[in-house]
């Protein structure tokens, strides 16, 4: 892993087979001088990793300050606080920074003028470890990102290391930082990984149920007018046979009317986690004057943002293996690999889908305009609709017009869902605040499977097919054998 | 507490300031046979604590059986097993069964034929200690409990004290005990406590999710017929402007129709446990098979059972503090002491009730009429809708008749409720498997509140005023001031 005290900016990639082809030229200058102003705004012992709760967390300040620039006071684009006008949050701490969504969030929002905070546990990058797998792209150090951003853009990300889980740790993080949003990415996201065995089930629960909770608890206790901007997911509606609203459905029922919160029919522990967030959140807005937003996502595809583009150390992570890949992504690579795409069941299984640059958009707009102290409010966060046999249609078209020989088969589904149902959900509110939608072109789909095809060699083949059975869970502990 | 390996049967209460005024007078002579039979069935060795998991879980048979009664093996009135008959439950798991509802529910379940076993890890009796509480009615440790009970029906009770978050521990209970049926009441089970500080709410999430996942597992992997009778609230419903259907609602909207879960209000972190499980619970109904009944019930009152009756040693619980106490057993304990009944709010707060005699008779029959494999059925189980003002008013009415100046006093609602609302829940699927309720009736007032007046001299005034507050609720630890 990183060598967090070193003066050497000199890529290390933490999971990664092979060394980047272009090694960042521009770093050795900038970072012989990282302790410089570093120190001279931290006092030297904070980048000590403190080991002082009873579980292993460490909190870091990562900032690299290059001699040549002083650490940007307010980006004139960027959002600034004035005691006359509305609430304009200013400090954004993301939790699960070092994530798939959450680092192209993080960037997205430093690049646009906000004082961004990670804060992560990494242990994403432990489920890799423990289960066999790797991002097909490479990517580096938590640590060496940040001073990558740092030096391409002069811009500081800070950065805590620990579990959420661990109030104590959670609580410094507020009283240090004083963030104005939370970007809530800290858990478990994957359905396969919470059906793997009772001992993930229940770590996916614990992990994404309690470290909500804290969450709550730290902004009612240290920063009350903190907006929460949670990652909740389409998930959480199931396939009903009716058209899904964006969090709260009216119903007239024996002559009577309410609104009430749309019924949830979540489909794996992971899915469910969510539930118990959304509805946990729902009584703190109501209970405690918690400002929140729940951001319910569709499936997200795509790699390159605006801001992952501009350095390839920056590389966000691609997860291909049927537990953290997802419909497109895993399918652009197995067309890469010359792998057959893999349908679940009769393919009929339709979800929103949104490109990464639509999410890191969508945050974006959410803590811009903040909902209002007490308000729950609900987004759908997906931009089109389509059904795993589409995907799979369109995937082959893309890679037949670069000369790619792309079967699909039917492989029996792991998962128990319909694969065959009506599905029509309403995601308007987010267009409202202006999200101005990348939608899933041709352009899109070239550009995902030429990424695929550069990195084609990183790819494992034996990750490919789901290995991971919704019925056949258990309660021993699995581990894959070598 | 109770001398386990002890050969006297003398009462022992666990918590009392007093003794029984009446001995168990029958209990020596048949306890000094306690190991002859007991280790005829039992290796003497299975009655030692056992300390071999992580955390101090014990498995203990504490089975009485007396020298001149064998163990009967089959009620006649009781259930039957016949291979050519549908499935028949008749051995029953009790978790929580040390508790208020649990406790008179395994003790009618062994008095109807069943064979039952009681899973507690008695954390209830720690948070009367913890918080300085204490039952209004002495109560025995469990293990005289069933002493008790074998020696004045001759039915063993199987005990197994342990935590079931501990996987390992409830492992063990399944393969030893093999139940058919398990009745789910082992949850921290009070809103109050619930909102005391940060801690007891993760506690209370943490406690009852990963419980209920647990005894999920335990099912699939061990006992896949099993039944769940699962407690959960009529709370997870909240007070809707509609009418409140049985776990489901048919909902037609924008031309298409589906029948869904009926949408959840929890207005604490324990109601939101409920919810959460009854979430869990239907996915595995759906992905596993799992065949389960939540009882979502209303708020119980009353004290005795036929069962609890038979001894004194065998009486039950009652809480009339602030935050184990429930509506109406509050009051009647109010009345007897000359407190005035404590109305949070306005006092229009509407809600279901049912007496303690119900609950048991409701539970036996959700066992005798078990759910279908992969049915997830939802019981409203209540038998009326009381407004808190309306039952104030029938105390006051009923406390007048026996000579009791009653006054009412409306106090800061410690909760985030609504105290004037529309509540209609129907509660019929109960009735139709025939449910013959106990209505509150003057008759029943009278004897709980003859039965306050006998104990009047146990209450502690000071815990009859509501401490904790939904709102105020903080991160840290609280501690009641000696």
């Amino acid at each position: 892993m990183a060598h967090l005290l070193s003066t050497s900016c000199s890529i290390k990639l933490s999971s990664s087979h092979r060394p980047l082809s272009q090694p960042f030229s521009q770093c050795p200058t900038k970072c012989l001088n990282f302790f410089k102003l570093g120190a001279s705004k931290y006092p030297f012992k904070k980048f000590v990793l403190q080991n002082g709760t009873r579980q292993a967390n460490c909190v870091v300040r990562a900032a690299v300050a290059p001699i040549s620039q002083e650490t940007p006071t307010q980006s004139s684009s960027g959002p600034q606080q004035n005691s006359s006008e509305p609430f304009k949050p200013k400090r954004v701490m993301v939790i699960g920074g070092d994530g798939y969504c959450g680092w192209a969030t993080a960037l997205h929002l430093s690049n646009k003028g906000y004082e961004v905070a990670i804060v992560d546990s990494l242990v994403r990058r432990l489920f890799d470890q423990q289960l066999g797998l790797d991002s097909l792209t490479p990517i580096a150090s938590i640590h060496n990102r940040l001073r990558c951003w740092q030096s391409v853009t002069g811009k500081t990300i800070e950065l805590y290391i620990g579990d959420i889980c661990d109030f104590e740790f959670l609580s410094e993080t507020f009283k240090s930082f004083e963030p104005d949003a939370v970007v809530h990415f800290g858990e478990q996201r994957s359905a396969p990984y919470s059906m793997i065995d009772r001992n993930r089930a229940v770590f996916t629960q614990h992990n994404n149920v309690i470290g909500t909770l804290n969450v709550l608890f730290a902004i009612k206790e240290f920063r009350d007018q903190c907006h929460l901007v949670k990652l909740g997911t389409m998930g959480e509606y199931g396939t009903p046979n009716i058209d899904i609203e964006e969090g709260y459905i009216t119903i007239t029922h024996n002559g009577r009317t309410d609104t009430l919160p749309f019924p949830k029919q979540a489909s794996s522990f992971y899915h469910l986690s969510k539930v118990h967030d959304s509805n946990n959140i729902a009584f703190t807005c109501k209970a405690w004057g918690i400002r929140a937003t729940d951001l319910n996502q569709g499936v997200v595809y795509g790699i390159r943002t605006d801001e992952t583009e501009m350095h390839e150390e920056l590389c966000n992570r691609l997860d291909y293996d049927a537990v953290f890949g997802t419909a497109l992504n895993r399918f652009c690579v197995q067309a890469a690999v010359g792998h057959p795409l893999t349908v679940y069941g009769k393919g009929g299984q339709t979800r929103g889908y949104l490109d990464i640059r639509d999410t890191v958009q969508c945050v974006e707009l959410a803590i811009a305009n903040p909902a209002q102290p007490g308000e729950f409010r609900v987004f759908n966060q997906f931009t089109e609709q389509f059904s795993v046999n589409e995907l799979a249609s369109l995937v082959t078209k893309a890679g037949e017009k670069l000369g790619l020989d792309v079967k699909t088969i039917s492989v029996p589904n792991p998962r128990v869902e319909a694969e065959e149902h009506y599905y029509n959900a309403r995601h308007t509110k987010l267009i409202e605040l202006g999200l101005r939608p990348h939608l899933l072109s041709d352009s899109l789909l070239d550009s995902l499977l030429n990424f695929a095809i550069k990195f084609k060699d990183r790819v494992d083949t034996k990750q490919i097919m789901p290995s991971v059975s919704w019925k056949n869970i258990g309660v021993k502990p699995k581990t894959l054998a070598a």
